[in-house]
């Protein structure tokens, strides 16, 4: 029962500017294990420009092409997905088209599950407020509702985010340390994968983990990915996770076209 | 404050087949008021050929779609929009997009308002098991999982439904019945909108209400549209309501093509 | 199937005094369907002297009351009846005692009907903050609980409440305002049908529907008294609906009197 | 700090004939404390004629009724009331009228106190699944709705559970033995006050403590009334438990005649 | 059916240190029915030196001394077993062991049941922050968790309470008072069994019941202590509530030491 | 960044005796990272002698035994600890108490995160329904009841389920056919440590995950310690999760006597 095999991993961008892929490949290519190989992508949609997912019906634009890239993913035997954004889009969509052959991790669960081993409650640092209906309804949703301290936010978007850096993780310390000292976090979660390159710095400052989105979700996916190649834990295909038969699928030509890719960085073997 | 002004509504059948588009226009026709001028649309999705949202793959097709019509709706200046699927896809989405200027409905949410003003317990008539987890979700949200008696299954797809249409009322007849005697529902829900033809038939058997998911979807829309042409109580736009920028929309190209209609009908004035 | 039928309501004043009659009467008059007529009542109960409802002990006192009329008025044909207090007094009793053939609305219930169309999250402007607990169980009841943004009191009673408007108004923008701003409300409740009057005002000032109660209730009603008469969707009367046999009620004698009214309005045709 | 002093206690049968009463008092009177005095009675309400509150219609007719005996009672000196209907109806609003010198149990609230301490699971022993609703409602609000195994029904309406006592007792034993082996409940709770006089017997042949509902109602309130008396925990009359100030309960006339009180039949010292 | 029968209660300091038991014992002799014997036993674990359970790890400590004295109590034939730690530690357990000849009491669960007869709401006055989060998942498995108004720390250590207790007094009045002005308590907890001496006191300042954490568990348990005697309502002995067999039991060796009783004093008859 | 750095992992068998040593060592030696180095170790505790905690008795026996290896674990440099007991005894005090140099995983929490990644709905296969309660009780907390499709149980003891182990995997499979088909299950977890050598036979013959109790802590431990040593993500040790200070430790004697170890197995370098 070898454990360490090394497995293969899409991680999605789910947006169509490619600023973002060769920051977070490098980000990715520090991170993951050394027989770990992952490709990055970012997308091409028609001529849409979707720079981020802050609003419902900028996700709505991308939740087909994430869909595209999972049922892509499953047919050229990647072994997990990481669908980059701290919503969580599309994610039990593609856990039902890419089925028993794949699995299929995003950052907000993925985030709660560590979380969960280290602590009873948690805060959230968001961009801005009005990110938290959507986000409350995952949380509650994954059943961690409950121990969620309070979101805090930036009153950053998240196109502002990269854009001075040092700023953003003087903003970050700052509330992470309110959500500590007066809501009573034990852990901080970071809600949004753009939010990347400052959670050591961070946790330093505050002295408790602060879970860093894309870190989380690639982490539990490569997880996820050996697991499932030594265990066959591979999703479930059956009752509320069944997919479509197909020749449903062929039928309905969703998934006729080339995969919606715009932009592919390899790192790894 | 004249309340019988006319409306009119948008009736989205989110699937890229017209065969629904005559039978449902004539039925919407038989329940609209007076002054209610309906469109029922059937989309256009590239080469796609969704015939059914089973899945969540294929709901995953239409997200877009359906929020570019209602988009498209909010500018032409109807007053409502009626997603035609008992998954309410998009509904939160359509919401945000059409913002102030607009209503939204769904006939799973719209069903159970109508319910909570008749009984205290009900259960909903599906196609399929598999369809529950994705329902029970939705119930969940709307706060009436407490109220849910059962699912009963016909074990029949959604393509089946109107295929044989006597057979189809025996089982809805003979559920409806289990579901009461047996659950103890004391309200029946039909929980697709392709199964409609049947409901007066059925509670004519069964001698409780019978939720038909096309009447409530569209009787709650023409009710919350002239609410809001009365009274002016649109679709919050504020904090999870919010939706993006007119700048944003533009620079994303989102919205830039023709709406996605495949087949139009109208009825009323 | 004609839906624009007339129906005939009966809009309930839980109180013994008469001078909120012709005010809302007028009220609704100007919101009814043309076709719609109406009896506004308030009441007699031996020599009891309520004005309002804010405690459990005065609403006790008009429990059998509100029975009585909701009996009567099924068996002088009334298509339905409104109860008006937020609190929803004796919502369930008068479904069941009016069985099959009426549908019964309140304005709680009615308010959150209305708001889940429209936002995720709402406030409740109320009176007293002693007015909480109550209002709670009926919100947690209907399910509603986690969208509760906040309640907002008025420092007001509700004998006060129309006592001058104008400050009343302001009192009102004042509170909704906040629960907006820092509440994150993204709709407005007003918790009381004495609130009556105010909304259309608070509305333009605070940039989101704000629901009144008795508009709510009333449409609510109107609403779901067309859908009984051209659907046959009545009140439930089976489990935990149904009401006693005829011979119980006879034997009873609770309703063996003339109904408890006290005064009565006309509107409509 | 003296605890055993005696108290006083008021027992309501929330119906309008006298049959129950002196079997009720005889019961009573072999479960009081020795130093306990009790007032056992039952209503006289205009010309009505209740002989059970199945139907939430008939416990309109007593809600008040029991008002005004609470009410009279805290003005009496009387200790505590006991509230005799498994439906616990009435319990807030006589709690918040009789204030802070009085404290005030029902049978429902009690028999979960009391099971509460002694297993995690229990069952109802209903007369019959009608009753199911509104119970579900009273269990969920008081917080115990994740440990309810079951309801059984014995196929008994309330007026039929006294004629043939054997019978219902090997009913009621037949539906707890069901309750414990196949829906695994570890305590047994009698849900109605007409169901007197078998607990014993039962939980004799089922091997489990078998809640009665008059024993649970009676003891818990006269354990409440002697802390009351030890230790002054009384009803709080603050926030949500605040009552009409006594302006207010005098201009209303609510309280104005004399108490509703059919029969009276004291026992105990 | 005689019920005033004399019980015999352990009350248990699940402590190593015997400081408090002689001012508890006192302090116990003054709640107690005159019937009621009673022995307060401290702890002898080891070389152990655990002067209180603020800490998970210390009240690891205490768990199998708490078991082992359950087990003996039932054993010796006492009535009751009074656990007297807020964080009611090893309750199941206890049940479980002591099984249907006795009743076991811890003060959390007692004074929730004891506040549920007088309010909606109640605050919990503790000791310092870090104890929210055990206390709380205590109270929502009770089933009270959405009637907490708040916890209110004052700022001391189990150990300083009793150090001066002016001090703590004081701190204890400010606390309660805000948490009845400002979280809209109803009923104030005292949640530690260290704060004792100071409920009349505070009480008398605030207005409400402030119920004490000694007095309520011991109290509740000579209520089901009288209960069980007089009508065999003991501790369930199926499903979750089944202890290990008598063979392994003895086949443990877990019991076959002494009691682990440091310290024992013997109040009442 | 350096992620596969070797981790040093303790797997505590919560019994006294010896006898599943060797084959959980060998069963781990299988499934652990080629760089992971584990001990296997069963307890010595006086002269108990406990071969399963079926029971919560059994498990208070243990609960400080766990503690205290996991605080020795944390002080000789472990970077993790694995509970081996699916009913997670003492997780939240060993997390407690081993602060931020280490962190602890146990059965029941890290399945729920294995199959919350494949799956919705999910059955448990259980040894005796007897443990439904406890185990019910976890899973709440976790978040993860809504999930639960169903318990199924075996009808064995611990102590019988590696005594034939042919015919244990045929009540398994039988069980988890079962959970799938009729109670909807998508994922079977195994619950119980001594479940082990079974779940590939199971899941081949039942088609969905079955996830196996030691290698879903183990795996998930492992994972953990490696996240800690490269990200710094260690177990939280503030507010709920503050541990005593060093002096409170140091005085309470609670850890002055060696680390209660039975038997110790090395795997690995």
């Amino acid at each position: 029962m070898p454990i360490d095999q090394p497995v293969k991993l899409l991680w999605i961008n789910p947006v169509t500017i490619s600023s973002y892929d060769k920051p977070m490949a490098d980000y990715i290519d520090n991170i993951r294990s050394s027989t770990t190989s992952v490709d990055v992508v970012s997308m091409k949609i028609e001529n849409f420009n979707i720079t981020n997912l802050e609003f419902r019906t900028l996700e709505s634009a991308v939740e087909l092409p994430i869909m595209q890239l999972a049922r892509w993913a499953s047919i050229q035997g990647y072994d997990g997905v990481c669908i980059g954004c701290f919503y969580d889009p599309g994610l039990e969509a593609a856990r039902e088209i890419s089925g028993p052959s794949m699995v299929v991790t995003a950052p907000c669960q993925s985030a709660l599950a560590i979380c969960s081993r280290l602590a009873n409650r948690f805060s959230v640092i968001i961009g801005r407020d009005q990110w938290k209906d959507q986000m409350t309804g995952r949380i509650t949703q994954y059943g961690y509702d409950r121990d969620l301290a309070s979101f805090r936010q930036l009153g950053l978007s998240v196109d502002e985010m990269q854009k001075d850096p040092a700023h953003t993780a003087d903003l970050i310390i700052e509330q992470a340390a309110a959500a500590i000292t007066e809501d009573e976090a034990e852990v901080i979660l970071l809600g949004c994968t753009v939010e990347f390159g400052f959670f050591q710095k961070v946790q330093d400052e505050v002295g408790v983990a602060v879970i860093d989105a894309i870190v989380a979700c690639f982490k539990e996916c490569e997880h996820a990915a050996k697991l499932k190649k030594a265990f066959e834990w591979s999703t479930s295909h059956v009752w509320g996770m069944q997919g479509p038969l197909d020749s449903e699928i062929a039928s309905s030509n969703i998934f006729s076209g080339p995969p919606p890719i715009g932009n592919i960085i390899h790192v790894g073997p």
